[in-house]
C-alpha cells in the first residue's frame, strides 16, 4: 500500500518578495518523511483571498493531507483564516476557547487583548484548535487541512502536536554513499542499478570540494532490506 | 500598468523528502524583486514526468515567464528536459551545438564524453540554450520557460544569464522600521495605515529579541515616492 500524501501551502508575499528565505517546508518535509506520509506537492502563493483558496481546494482535493503556514497573525495582511473558511464554504467566527485562553495569556502578561488580538481567536466553524505552546494564538485543522503559524518556531512547535494524529505509513529510510567522481562517471552503473530495484528511489547530487567533483548517491525505500541489498552492490560498484 | 508575472517550478525529489533545502526561490525572488518581475508562485514537485508536466503547462499558461530548477544532470533521475519536452509537444534530441561545446569542454579536463554526459546535450527542438559558465551542460529556454540546473552556483549563474532579457517593470521598493512592540499592539494603526495607501503593499513580521517581541514593519510598492510618504507616517506613529 503507497504511504499517506500531503502538501505544503506556504501563503505569504514575504516569500515571494525574497524578503524571508521559507524554512518551514523543509523541516515539515524531513518530519514526515521520518513517520511515512509522502510530502508530494509544495506551493507558495501571496496574501491574496482568491489565490490561497484555489490553491488550497485544489490540494486538499489531491492528498490526505495538507499543511499551510503563515498568514494567521493579528494583522491586516493575515488572511489565511478567513480564505480557509471560503475554501470550505463555512463561517469564521470569534470562538469562545481561542478568546478564553488568549485572553488568560495576555491577563498573564499584563497586556491589553485588543481588537486586533482577537483577531486570532478568529476560526472557521467545526474547526479544531492546535495548539501554540509559544505565543498561545492557536492554529486549526478544518477537513484534512492544518493551519499553522508562519513564525519558524511556532510553527515546529504546532507540527510536533499534529504529527502524531496522522496515520503514518512505512518510513522512507535512505542511504547515501559519497564518492569523489563526477555525475557523469556514476551515471550509466548508477542508472542500472536502479533499474534493477524499481521499487527504490535512487538519486545522485553532484557537489564541488577543493575544486575536485564528488557525488552523493542516495537510494530510498521503505523496505529496509531492499535498500540495504542496493547499497551492498552500489558500495561494492563505487566504494574505494 | 501591473508589472510582469514569473513563476518558480522546483523539481526534485529531494527537496520534498527533506534531504535537501531550496534556496533557488529565494535568489531568484530577491533578483526578480529586484528588476521589477513579480514572483506570484512557487510549486515544487517531485521527478515524476506527468507532475512535472502538469504543474509546467499550468504556470506558463498564466504567467508570464516561468523558471524551473532541478533534474538537468546526467543520471537517470534527471527527466525535466524530456518532461519539458513532452509539455510544449516537441520533440528532443543531442543538439550539435550543446554536443560540440561539451566535447570541447571534457578534451580540455581530459575526461571521457561519455553517454551520460552526453544526456545533458539533449535539448527540446526550438529552444535556445542558456549558457553554464560553471559546468558547461547548458540550461534552456523554450517559449516563456527558463530550464536551469538545481545545483545553486549554477543556477545562479544562469539566472544572471536570463535575467537581461527579461522585460522588467518598475523595481519592487521596499523599506522597513523595526519597532520593539509585539505585532498585536501596533496592528490597528498599521492596519489603517494600510488602508490610506492601497497601492501600497504592508506586511508585519514579528520576531523575539531577549525575550522581547518585536515586529518588522514592511512597506512595499513601486512608486518611490508614495513608499517615502507612508514610511513618513510609520516612523511618526511608531519610531521610538
Amino acid at each position: 500500500m503507497p504511504n499517506p500524501t500531503a502538501a505544503m501551502l506556504v501563503i505569504g508575499d514575504e516569500i515571494l518578495s525574497g524578503r524571508t528565505r521559507d524554512g518551514n517546508t523543509h523541516h515539515l518535509a524531513g518530519e514526515l518523511t521520518r513517520i511515512g506520509v509522502t510530502l508530494s506537492e509544495m506551493r507558495a502563493v501571496p496574501d491574496e483571498a482568491p489565490r490561497i483558496i484555489e490553491a488550497l481546494n485544489a490540494l486538499r482535493e489531491r492528498y490526505d493531507t495538507v499543511f499551510t503556514s503563515g498568514g494567521i497573525g493579528p494583522t491586516h495582511d493575515d488572511i489565511t483564516a478567513d480564505a480557509v473558511a471560503a475554501a470550505f464554504g463555512v463561517a469564521i467566527s470569534h470562538r469562545a476557547d481561542a478568546m478564553a485562553l488568549m485572553q488568560a495569556h495576555y491577563d498573564r502578561q499584563g497586556m491589553e487583548f485588543n481588537e486586533a488580538r482577537k483577531r486570532m481567536a478568529r476560526i472557521p466553524d467545526g474547526a479544531t484548535l492546535i495548539d501554540n505552546p509559544v505565543s498561545i494564538a492557536p492554529g486549526f485543522t478544518l477537513g484534512n487541512v492544518h493551519v499553522m503559524a508562519g513564525v519558524p518556531n511556532v510553527f515546529q512547535a504546532m507540527v510536533a502536536t499534529v504529527l502524531p494524529t496522522l496515520t503514518g505509513g512505512a518510513p522512507l529510510l535512505s542511504q547515501s554513499l559519497r564518492v569523489m567522481r563526477g555525475e557523469g562517471e556514476v551515471a550509466a552503473p548508477f542508472g542500472a542499478l536502479a533499474a534493477e530495484f524499481p521499487d527504490l528511489s535512487m538519486g545522485s547530487y553532484p557537489f564541488q570540494a577543493n575544486g575536485a567533483y564528488g557525488t552523493n548517491l542516495v537510494i530510498r525505500g521503505t523496505d529496509g532490506a531492499q535498500v540495504d541489498a542496493a547499497m551492498t552492490r552500489l558500495a561494492a560498484l563505487f566504494g574505494e
